[in-house]
């Protein structure tokens, strides 16, 4: 079952949500940012560069992780965020690797 | 550019415009059994099963051949569906094989 902040398990991932969540440009964003981190590597939600509210920005990242392409942890007064990479890449092999392939999307 | 009935070129080809296509269940249904077609296999619209109007078949076909995932043929009264694979294959790499691996969604 999915965690109290709402990650799910590698069984729970649906491939429908995630293709939804990668589909739009910014979240691709966020994905391939992430994806160019050190394995485990974490970054705060401000750190992306998003031209858009921070209400909004919020539900990219929620969307992110109910989809179980991150995880987020709190981190006092702020909020860091994981490719959940080894775990996707297990769910569902070589996704990852074709966002990142693509690139960083076009600001929207 | 994309042809008359809106096939797009490789180079169109939109990663975004075909997450979102696959996202949806009865589409990747569609894709599914167009992949497990002999190389080159046509289905007509009518042979996938799918629970929903005519209508909303007709759109979900749309949405497939814009994005660049079908090839549609008209046959006299019928038209027919082939999947873009090989130019898929090209473009987005390992994309199909991970639809067809989650097999046929269950129906909406």
């Amino acid at each position: 079952m999915a965690d109290a902040e709402g990650h799910p398990t590698l069984a729970e991932m649906d491939l429908g949500r995630v293709l939804a969540a990668l589909a739009d440009p910014l979240r691709r964003r966020i994905v391939v940012l992430l994806a160019a981190e050190p394995e485990g590597g974490e970054r705060p939600c401000g750190s992306f560069g998003l031209p858009v509210t921070k209400a909004t920005r919020t539900h990219h990242f929620k969307v992110l992780r109910e989809a179980g392409l991150i995880h987020q942890t709190d981190r006092g007064n702020s909020r860091t965020n994981r490719l959940r990479r080894a775990e996707l890449e297990q769910r569902f092999p070589g996704l990852i690797a074709l966002i990142e392939q693509e690139g960083l999307p076009v600001e929207a």
